[in-house]
């Protein structure tokens, strides 16, 4: 069956297709906010409609709805007062069932064709989203803009290529023709339909809503489920503008808009999901948040292919150098980017007791973790320039770890509040060093603590710091290793603890790729391979289990040769 | 990294790959045990091999072994008294992991070539392993020979090629240079290396040991992983022997043989295997069984990826055909064959409580069922014929559930034991009919009554039959349903039963395919779609979760474009 929403992506998704088999540089999407690649007033309205929506509620008309709920605070230091919809899972379950079993029939290229047709939609709102994921999340503009709108849509669009990669395989008929010695062959026609799990919940988390959820709720729609998109309660509007597109899209292409919902909700939301995410109907579950929240729906939802990213502990691996300062240089901007408070932002950063070799000769230990903390320093000295890196910190949680970790370890840099030149109000905080020994503190730098905290920690030798990598990841978990080395025998070692930990390695990153970032099509977002995920963004297995193939087969005359 | 073996092989390879997207027919493997196919002496020296490894320990050389285990017996009426090697399981995972770092290093093209030339070898044991799985299993000689030889290394293959497609679609490198508007672009290389998860268990059945175990056993050799064999109890040796083969490719191909090992045990395996099973070092587990041990599996070895195949209720639905007798006749093929010991054998029979409608008029319900009763009996009348398709009962609860389910409906036709002509203390039972009500015996027919027990069930209409067949195979399980129909809206609702109750539909089968037939790189044998298995046999899904992708990049200077 085709779609002319299929037709008119067609060639976005056959470049789509190419970039994940040869996994070079590609995207359909500008990510600069430029008036060239959107339009010259797309900064001015993208902003205004960002603003139109506060203090208000907000405009969605799902079945089920009676009252509002919503809480949002920007951490730029204001509260967003807008009133999502409150809606009754029970009536949501229903009308996502509903609208399921219609848009099941309309077979994959309809599901893939809705999806890019979305994906081009949200790119097109790439503005009002960055101000939204800007003033629920903390980030930066930029970074809200570039992560939150344009590289959220390419993993968008990866979980969509993927899932037509997998469904095209399939064909939907085949011919089977079986010799019988001299008998008649015995000849079949078969049916290959492809049948979705049913309904999907997307569970957001607070610092990157669109760009954690995007891969989860296309990889499904793309797959002919239905998707339920439960925020975090203080992310609800990214993905609230993201709903509102898709059912529009949905309508448009003569769908029942129930294929997603929204499912805003107070904080403290937790009984509310589970209950939710234990229900028969609830058939996938994509998750990214907090370790204990994950581990729970792995465990109790068992009526579900659950795919959860949970938290880890970033490393890196300093052993040689040619020279120490562009080292430190991007080792500063990977702490300072968001202030750490990213699933792939670096906390361990492992030194030779010895110190390291360098074209100038050996630097101590102390030296170089004083080059990281002057690195830092420098990069978040002008307040003006700093909050266009760190942005604001998300919630209360990463100040009180601030505190907590202050007295673990050997002072080396210090968290500064900084005065946001245009948000007062903003909690504006610079990365914490401290100064920690492999030997003794183990049960401190084992733990992640989210936020902008990073420790240098003295060890043995290399070959210890990559015992400690690999053994951390695979044990803690982790989605980025780091490594610099000017020894290509410690360079093969690091791809051994990078396999053995399940981890992502980075190699002696000195120019403007940083650890924290990882480039759609061409990167895979953590392996899922070491306890920080079950899955990998995007791959063959995670989309290969949301749809399941179901067949039928019939006698037919015998054909004649081709 | 190339490997000999894969390209010995890569012609095959090839042609299964594009068997697995087409889904005609194909197989490389000769399914008739014919002198021409195997060779003149190939029979005789089979049942020769069978037969000199009776009464005596089993030659495999493995670490940790004391003693041994076993106490298999021919369900056609003799003690193998074949002893085991009894091993720790300790010693078994020290070494599979030993082994398996080897392994893993040697890559992709390396695993695909030393599974492919294990297959082949089987392939040429055929006739032994034919005789191995008949006097495990209880099936006559001819089905032992096809699915326990040929279609069990169709299946093995299958999954091979599975897991090649897979892992082909991952490049070992790409370069990647991202513009950066005036200034010079990022220019990367990075290294994509194929992880595998570890060590994997498969779980044998008694019935089908090695159509059974070959998926997964050769699903996780193929991306890299080593596995550890635990057959049945009562069908150790079909697979003793895949293992020494497989055993003896590895140390052939210079890789240390426990990349393969067997854990043979004594009946009541349960607490070892549980204990096994939940080991950090298993990540992989490939089970089938009952769902008691499968749910368990799924539910308590968290730290693997469980693939499993349980119970379940296979059903056809009659609404009318042409001419009823082609119908009753392939519905008694597939009722007796191997005393319905098979997964795939059908057992509830809906017929409408007012008959069906064929060319010669309308059909009664009583007349239906004894027309079928009756064209069992004629299938099974003479013993020296019947045995050769009923081959013998395979365990005493299968005699227990013929005696306990014989008063829970109206008799149709009863149980018959036969005398084996050629093995006097055989247990051969023909298949029990019984007669029951949709409305009342909904208790006794959505249990599974795994042997030769059919129920033909009176239901109010085929709307009836088909929204209870659906119903059934999404809440209890089911491999198949079939339906006969001369009426295309009929058809189209049995589709649509199908597609609900996620279970692979075949219409109007009346010639010489039956419905608990597969064919592979055709047929998908389960759907993972409903409570009978959690994967299909074979599909991409059952292959992508068993390796992992491990990543690095690093800074290269620009390339000229090509």
């Amino acid at each position: 069956m085709n779609h002319s929403l299929f037709d008119k992506h067609e060639k976005t998704l056959d470049s789509a297709l190419n970039a994940i088999k040869t996994r070079g540089y590609w995207s359909p999407f500008d990510e600069m906010p430029s008036p060239r690649a959107y339009g010259e007033t797309a900064r001015a309205d993208g902003e205004a409609a960002f603003k139109s929506q506060l203090e208000r509620p907000f405009e969605l008309h799902q079945p089920g709805s009676s009252g509002t709920v919503g809480e949002e605070r920007s951490p730029f230091g204001f509260a967003l007062n807008i009133g999502y919809p409150k809606v009754e899972p029970d009536a949501l379950i229903a009308a996502a069932q509903k609208a399921q079993t219609q848009y099941r029939k309309a077979g994959p290229k309809a599901w893939v064709g809705v999806s890019l047709e979305i994906v081009a939609r949200l790119n097109q709102a790439s503005f009002e989203i960055a101000h939204s994921v800007m003033h629920t999340t903390g980030q930066a503009f930029m970074m809200a803009f570039q992560a939150g709108g344009p590289h959220a849509q390419d993993r968008a669009l990866e979980a969509i290529v993927y899932a037509w990669d997998a469904m095209r395989d399939i064909p939907e008929t085949a011919y089977w023709e079986k010799p019988q010695g001299k008998n008649p062959p015995l000849a079949m026609e078969k049916r290959f339909t492809i049948v979705p799990r049913g309904i999907g919940l997307v569970i957001g988390c607070c610092t990157f809503p669109t760009w954690n959820s995007y891969p989860g709720m296309f990889a499904d729609l793309a797959t002919g489920n239905a998707v339920i998109v439960k925020p975090h309660p203080a992310a609800i509007l990214p993905l609230a503008i993201t709903v509102r597109i898709a059912r529009q899209v949905l309508k448009e292409a003569g769908f029942d808009p129930n294929v997603v919902t929204l499912l805003a909700t107070a904080p403290n939301d937790g009984a509310l999901v589970q209950s939710l995410a234990t229900r028969d109907e609830i058939r996938l579950i994509d998750f990214t948040g907090c370790t204990a929240n994950g581990d729970w729906l792995e465990t109790h939802a068992r009526q579900a292919q659950v795919y959860t990213e949970k938290a880890g502990v970033n490393q890196i691996v300093i052993d040689s150098a040619d020279e120490l300062k562009p080292v430190v240089r991007n080792i500063a901007f990977s702490l300072a980017l968001y202030s750490g408070q990213m699933c792939t932002a670096p906390q361990n950063i492992y030194v030779p007791r010895d110190g390291i070799k360098t074209a100038a000769g050996t630097i101590s230990f102390d030296a170089v973790a004083q080059s990281i903390a002057e690195a830092v320093q420098k990069l978040t000295a002008d307040p003006a320039k700093a909050v266009e890196l760190t942005g604001a910190i998300q919630n209360n949680g990463v100040l009180d770890r601030i505190e907590q970790v202050a007295t673990l370890g050997t002072p080396l840099l210090d968290s500064q509040s900084l005065v946001h030149p245009a948000f007062p109000d903003a909690k504006v905080n610079t990365p914490i060093l401290l100064k920690l020994d492999a030997d003794r503190d183990e049960a401190t730098f084992t733990q992640e603590w989210f936020g902008p905290i990073a420790f240098v920690i003295a060890t043995g030798s290399t070959e210890h710091s990559l015992e400690l990598a690999g053994r951390i990841a695979r044990t803690r978990g982790a989605l980025t290793l780091s490594v610099y080395s000017t020894d290509e025998q410690v360079l093969d070692a690091a791809d051994e603890a990078a396999a053995f930990g399940g981890v992502a390695l980075s190699i002696n990153l000195t120019g403007g790729v940083f650890v924290n970032q990882s480039a759609a099509f061409s990167d895979f977002h953590a392996t899922g391979a070491n306890p920080a995920a079950n899955a990998s963004l995007s791959d063959a297995a995670f989309v290969a289990n949301r749809f399941r193939v179901v067949q039928s087969r019939r006698h037919v005359p015998q054909r004649e040769p081709a």
